[in-house]
């Protein structure tokens, strides 16, 4: 098998499942029991919290688990918009954010909000100049992921960070789900983003864990209110034993991020070229400022979930450009955002290496690619 | 070890943890892939999704995953009202919620929600009657929970029920958390009730996995919007392996639910009669109609958090009456609402039992249960 869709999800560590069993088979007491069994899980689960806010160079009491990106996402909208409500009811989000933040925007938009779509460039960069055309007395917060998902275009962060720098009052929201472990964290968290969103099985963590960092003194309204976990911030029963899987995929995940980086873009820049040597291959995935693992092309006059199911037949997996939209059969926004014709748009698929692929796998996907691209010849 | 606290949190069935391995090891795809990885992991998904509704006696199409017990109380409350708002904006809860909902009306409220808190008698049940006088066009929710998390009182879902017949527009959710695979199921999802949550932490599954039942053509405002998952109606990457899980624990604990009520009934007897001969004792957990595995009692004069450490001296794990509430130090809502004086309700302790548990732990908490009393009559 050879797996080249790991932005959907990735395989779990072993080392992070063993954690997860160990947890869970031995400190499943509840965190806010107040006997010993409770104490012991709160301590698990605040080194957990330690470790992973050393691995992204924040505080502790910065981190809030979640139960992945989506949650993430879907508390800092909707949160910081009822939040600062008062203030103003205008927010910004770019035209190629995750669903998970424009149906949080169109949701908001029900309910009374405003919301305004930074436009992005013909290569999948949000437009700076453009936002800040948007900006109005009345915006509460500007979301911009860190990594697109559907192209791996690495966004603008710092230069949306300097123009919000004197607009403290401006919430400045980064979705960093597809960006952790695979991207140096400097390049999408600096000093002005106030929230980001993550989550555990975007790298060899687990399902139904994610983390949102929210900086020291930002106000937020919770999305989950209850029993007042998370210093009241989001109430359930903590998953521990998720929690601390978590945080050893983090940990693994981070030592081995710029090698990771490094082997990706490698394996990358081959299958690039030699694509490009394909008189019918359009490559929509962009050379500088990209993440390394992600490449997204497509045979023209062929749709991607044709290449998909044909890469599928060799054992061969890949995506169109998104998993969560795969099934909806709806072409990729980013690349409609981008100029990209839906025509054109509906032929794209989507590479996303992991360490653990090598070039022997890239020369059999090499290989399986030509004889697809010569068996969809007469229909294109 | 003795643990006596079960409504906090149980233990994971070894089975369950083990289908948890299992599947994150080996179907570890994202269901929403087009390929066959991610079939196979939606193959899972439905199954389970299938069994689960099989063991609580409703359609695979009405049950939705969540994080938690939390989440869904969250999502039910906030998504009806939503949902609702154009018809009305008045719900009524009843008086000893948790927190998870109490705390969700009283964020509604702040979004221009009525709520209004139908209260109960001395014994902890919902007083019907008196909701029956809360009601008005306007409602558009009555949220009333199966077990009571604080005493155990089973509340009267049946009559509720009974008195919404003739009020179709008005949805009935019943909180379940407490109540799934401790009781029958009949005794608190009659065919009137709309919508219901359950929690899988607590039936011996996963921490971070819930579900709620949604009957058929019943309408709610998802919580959490993006990439379409769950009929659009709850997004996020599937939690495929602690799915898995949650329906194998299910199963576990349907099977044993009537050996289960019967043993823990006997060994709570057995306890209750033994505490009654202290003369310093109150017992706030009554007889009939009260869940068969929690009894919640007091020491006069001793604060319910120096009897739980007392016992915790001797390996032995409960309460003070909610897992949730117990770190704040807040006396039991409950047992306030009840009309319980503040002082005594202070008092109390709640013991949660198990299968797992036996005759030769009641007795060792009984002769260590003496001990305290006798050690703290000096400041009784």
């Amino acid at each position: 098998m050879i797996y080249f869709d790991n932005s959907a999800t990735t395989k779990p560590y072993p080392e992070a499942l063993a954690t997860y069993t160990e947890v869970a088979t031995r400190i499943w007491g509840n965190p806010s029991s107040l006997h010993n069994l409770g104490s012991q899980a709160t301590r698990i689960l605040e080194a957990s919290r330690k470790q992973i806010a050393e691995l992204i160079g924040k505080k502790a009491e910065e981190i809030y688990f979640t139960s992945g990106g989506t949650e993430g996402d879907n508390w800092v909208l909707k949160g910081v918009a009822f939040e600062k409500a008062p203030y103003g009811k205008h927010i910004i989000v770019s035209d190629i954010e995750h669903p998970a933040i424009k149906e949080s925007a169109a949701w908001l938009k029900t309910q009374g909000f405003e919301v305004d779509y930074a436009p992005v460039d013909a290569r999948g960069f949000v437009k700076v100049d453009e936002l800040a055309r948007l900006l109005r007395p009345d915006t509460t917060l500007v979301s911009v992921m860190a990594v697109n998902n559907e192209i791996g275009s690495i966004q603008p962060i710092h230069d949306i960070a300097t123009l919000l720098e004197d607009r403290p009052t401006i919430s400045f929201h980064v979705d960093a789900v597809q960006a952790l472990a695979k991207v140096a964290t400097e390049a999408y968290l600096p000093e002005r983003v106030d929230f980001a969103t993550f989550s555990s099985h975007k790298f060899h963590g687990l399902r139904g864990v994610g983390f949102v960092y929210i900086k020291e003194g930002k106000k937020i309204t919770p999305l989950l209110t209850g029993g007042g976990q998370e210093k009241e911030m989001r109430s359930t029963t903590e998953n521990v034993a998720g929690i601390a899987a978590t945080a050893k995929a983090l940990r693994l995940a981070m030592e081995n991020q710029e090698a990771f980086a490094s082997k990706t873009q490698q394996l990358k820049e081959v299958i690039r070229k030699e694509l490009a040597s394909y008189p019918d291959v359009t490559i929509f995935s962009g050379e500088d400022h990209f993440a390394p693992h992600i490449l997204t092309f497509g045979i023209k006059g062929v749709r991607g979930e044709v290449v998909v199911h044909a890469f599928e037949e060799f054992d061969i997996y890949i995506s169109t450009t998104s998993a969560c939209s795969s099934k909806a059969g709806k072409p990729a926004g980013t690349l409609i955002a981008m100029g990209v014709d839906k025509s054109i748009a509906q032929t794209a698929v989507r590479l996303s290496l992991d360490f653990e692929n090598d070039m022997s796998q890239v020369e059999q996907f090499l290989t399986k690619f030509k004889l697809i691209y010569e068996k969809t010849r007469k229909v294109r």
